[in-house]
Order: structure tokens, then sequence, then C-alpha cells
């Protein structure tokens, strides 16, 4: 990467916080640790907040990154196109799929953010009409990828300045777990048939559509892993690469996001890379059955919260996930002490 | 075990409703079978209640059956056994522990049946006073083990009757890991060093005292293995005891049960032998870090919801689960089908 940052420099959650956190759950009535992964989430979210207890989740917000993907007529997928325009309607209008009712569950907001879907359309979050197809062209131009991440920056910093105290980030697009597991691939140095799943569903005569173009699109972008800007140009879509600005911009406004599956951890290995350190304000919320999602966690040194065989995006598998987010916060707020309980301690 | 069967013949949920719920969910707004593990649950709830789409769980309760146990006294844990009549308080009365934060967070009411802990009192749920450490004597007598299923029978009654639509149990009393495991071993044929874990934290000198009363115990009951009720007479408790009645006699009543962690999973496992089928009835909501929990899943056939590394009791790990076995009634009945949204299916 050439030039000035894309992104100023990340400062990691904080870590008096934490321990304080780890510190004040030994006193609450339970035997120590014995809440597990909740310790560790609450303990997370008093270093991304910087105080202990922190503050109950208030408003989480999931933004829902939509884009068309020229390689989609290359045959990668079991579903039509035009099911990517028909599903954003359904998440952003009817309020009707899987992601609304795992969000309303929760209690989170969701919006669509229609980046480079398939069709002619104004809106503040379009960089362009789908995009080039990965095994054969560049998805988009240099000039494409720089708006894309702007547009990914300016809705973090929208959701944030609109009060959101944490984000989820979803996608939507039909063939979009195709550059996710390119980008998968390069990141982590893995072989294609390794990172290429079944996807929304495809049989095996697709499947080996989309492993030959995964090669191909990996073969593409060979030379280019030292540079994360000019990877996503080459081998994401404007959708994905506004996605990896809306997570970097997150770290860098100090607020938790919750992954989600394979595509928004695609981005995230990249977003990475694009701000260093942006990681630390991450948690996995699920891991997906895409294999491709476990070996990008991994790589990311995270353990996903759930493991339900959930394979949907949209952000639906970090939404499942939200109320045990939110429920650690509780326990460090809401449980007595030894002392204030009058329990008497371990011998 | 002789003369007439303690529980009517359990009936099996409805694989109507069940079959039903698969083919509805193949009509909602995502690639068949992308939600997982929640398509699974929301067609389980389907047969439970025997319509499709199932009603929405308006009504869970946890119970907190509570006890004392005479091995506790031996020195199998890290806590003193007056902790158990001040946790009791703790959860029944000033709603602070672990559980009430995480059955309140998912809209389930929380009671404490004090059965056995170990003072002078009087209460619906009273059988006696601690019981019998069994390492070297039977839990409780004949005359006592019959009451306390008759109690956790009639506390099942008295929550389905006040309207709960879905049960969970949890534990409550010091040392009671330590017939959780003997229960388990016994069960499902595991050697003492296998089923023996930490609890709620002993050190490795109360590790091997724990072994040693758990082997002690499984060598007293090894010939009881065919009568259940003479298994939970000899090496359980009367919370135990009672906890097995309440579990099958909520299966005998149609009504759904997310099991918890060690200890409610090894009243399970014998419950299943006092009503066959009841264990149709019951979700497996978590895995413990108790080496014994897993096994007894296993054992059970069941693949815990969360994995999340806790080791509370209390039902604290079922009631984490919940918000999960909520939101798979919420998908069955709030997803936009394809006809619906207007949106195509695969190719």
């Amino acid at each position: 990467m050439t030039g000035t940052p894309l992104f100023p420099p990340v400062s990691p959650p904080d870590a008096e916080s934490r321990a304080a956190a780890f510190s004040h759950q030994l006193t609450l009535t339970k035997p120590g640790g014995s809440l597990g992964r909740l310790e560790e989430i609450g303990a997370w979210l008093a270093a991304c907040q910087g105080c202990c207890p922190p503050d109950r989740i208030t408003d989480p917000s999931v933004v829902v990154f939509a884009g068309d993907h020229g390689v989609a007529a290359h045959g990668v997928s079991a579903f039509p196109a035009e099911v990517s325009l028909q599903m954003a309607q359904n998440i952003g209008e009817t309020g009707g799929a899987g992601v609304n009712v795992l969000a309303r569950a929760a209690g989170a907001r969701v919006r669509v953010a229609d980046v480079s879907l398939d069709h002619d359309a104004d809106g503040p979050d379009r960089v362009r009409r789908s995009c080039g197809a990965i095994d054969v062209e560049d998805a988009m131009t240099a000039a494409e990828t720089a708006q894309a991440i702007q547009v990914g920056t300016r809705i973090a910093d929208r959701e944030i300045d609109s009060g959101a105290d944490l984000l989820i980030a979803g996608d939507l697009g039909i063939g979009n777990t195709t550059p996710s597991a390119v980008l998968i691939g390069l990141a982590t140095g893995t072989e294609p048939v390794v990172v290429v799943g079944r996807g929304s569903g495809i049989d095996d005569e697709g499947w080996k559509r989309k492993t030959a173009a995964v090669r191909d699109a990996m073969f593409r972008a060979r030379d280019l892993k030292h540079d994360p800007v000019a990877v996503l140009r080459a081998v994401s879509s404007p959708d994905i690469t506004a996605m990896a600005g809306f997570l970097a911009q997150a770290a860098v406004r100090r607020t938790p996001v919750i992954l989600d599956g394979v595509v928004v951890t695609a981005a995230a290995l990249w977003a990475e890379r694009l701000a260093p350190g942006a990681a630390e304000w991450w948690m996995a919320g699920h891991r997906s059955v895409e294999p491709a999602h476990g070996i990008a966690l991994a790589h990311l040194g995270k353990q996903p919260i759930l493991d339900l065989g959930m394979r949907l995006g949209e952000g639906s598998g970090a939404a499942a996930a939200l109320p045990l987010v939110r429920v650690a916060v509780d326990v460090m707020r809401d449980m007595t002490t030894f002392e204030s309980a009058g329990v008497s301690g371990a011998n």
C-alpha cells in the first residue's frame, strides 16, 4: 500500500477496564469464571467502552450491505441474480427476512445500504451498478474502490453519530460467497478447493464452476496481497469493500462490532489490513457451515459465540448472538455480590 | 423396577407437525436449511405443541431445585455448605443470582423449590433436611424417595396448570455435582475418574476426595442399575430425585423442557428410565465444562444449543439458550414466504 493511510491509527480497547471487569466478576455470587464466555464478552465490552461495569447496549444497529456480483453470471449460485433486489426490498421495506426477525427479537434496528445492486438507482450509498466478474476482470476501478471505502466509513459514522452503541454488518447479494472465498483464500494462504463451500446451496456442478472462478480470481490477485486496496479492487466488490471500510471505521470510532458469517469475515480480514488493530473491536457472533468461515475466524484468532449450522448471511448469525452479548452486560450490572447478598465465598 | 409404573406412558411429540414445520420452513425467504439448528428447534416446538407454526413461548418458567448433600461434609466442594441456603435466598428473594439475570433477559420467571436444604423448615416441596452421605449410606429412605418423585411431579403440574408453556429445571446445592457424577457414571458405564470434574472449583486434593466418594457411591449402587428408583434412593438426593420427577411429568404433560447442566442432565438420564420416551420432550440448552455433562448429553443423543464454557448451574445455561428457542418460533411465524414477498426461488 502506498501513500497516506486511509484510516487513522486504531487504539486498542482499554486494558484497565477489562481487568476491572474480571475483578468485578470475581465478586459476583457465582464460582469464579463459571459464566465462561459471558464473562469474557462482558470484559470485552467494558474494554471497548472504557468503563466498568459497561453500560447496557441500548441501540444496536444492523447494516446490510447489498450489491450484485458479475461472477454470478458464471453459474456460481443456486439462486438467480434478481433475488438480490427482491431480498433488499424484503429486508429494507417488508421487514420479513431472517435478519429482521432475529434483530427484532434482539432489539436491534436493521437498514439496507444499497451499494451496488444491479439496477439503475440513485442513493447515498451507491457506488456503481453490480461489478466486474472477478474471475476475468477487476471488480471495479480504483476510484470506485476508494469511493466504496468512503461509503462504508460514512455509514459507520452515520450510525454511531445517531446513537448506535454496537454495530453489525450483514451481507446481501447473489454470488457473494465467491469473492468471500477468494478474499479468505488470499488472506490465509488456503487452496481454492478448501475455501469453496455450497453458499446458498449449489449442486456439484455449480461447486466446480465456483471453484474454478475462485481459482482464477485468486490467480489474478496473487501479486497484490501486500496492498489491501488493490486486492479489494481486483477480487471483491463495492459492497464488500464498503463493509471493510465500515468495520475499520467502527474500530476507529471505538465502537464494538459483532461479526456475522463468511462474507463479513472476509471483509474483516482485509479491514484489519486497512486499519491494523481493528480486529480487537470485533467479536465473532457465530461460525457458519461455510468452510472458509472457520478458517477466517481462526486467522483472526476469534472464537465464535454460536455454532448453530447457520448459513443465511444478512447479519443473521450476529443478530442471533446479540442477546448473549447484551446479557453479558446485565450479568455485570445486576448480579449481587458475595458481600451485598451475604453469601460466603469459596473455602 | 417392580410394581406399577410411576408415570403413565409418554406419547411422542407429533411427527406430522414436525414434518409440516420443515415443509413450512422451505417456503420462507431463505435458502433451505440455512437457519440450521434454529429450524430444528422450531420443528421440535411444533411437534411438542402439535401445531404448525407453533405458538410463541409466552410463559417459560424456571424451577430451581434446592437441596443439601451429606457428602459435602466429606470435602468434595470448594464452597462451605451454608452457601446453599444463602444462594436460595439470593435466587428466590433477592433475585440477584446468575439465573435471575439470565431468565429476566429471556422473559422467564424463576422460583426456588426447597426440597431438602439443610435447615428446619416447612414448605410444600420439603422432603427432608439434607440427605445421607452417598459414599457411605443411602441418600434417603424408600418413602422419602417416593415423596421426592411426587414433589417433582406436583411442581411440574403446578407450573403447567398455572400457564407455563416451557419448563427449565435448575439445581442448587453445595456438593451436588458429586451425586451427578455418580448418576452419570452409572447410567453410561463410565469410570469415576472420567466423570468427576471441578464443580464450583475444587483443587487437586479436593478432586481426589471427590473421585473417591464417586467411586464408593458407584460401588454401592452397582447392582441397582435396573431399578431407577433404587438408584435415586441410594446415590442421588431428594432435590435431584424431585427434578427427575419434574422432567418425567413435563413429558407426560406434553410440555417442552430445556435441559441445563450436569446436575439436571444427571436427573434426566434417570427420568428417562422412570418414564421412557420422556427425553424427546427435552432440548439440551448448553454443554458445561463438567466432563460428565458431555457424556450424559451424548448418551441422551442431545446436541447442545450453546457451548460457552459455563458451569454455574441454577438453570443458567438453559436460560441463556432460551432466547434462541423463542426466536425459532418467531422465524416460523414472522418471516415472509417466497410467494408473499415476491422473491424468486432457487434455480
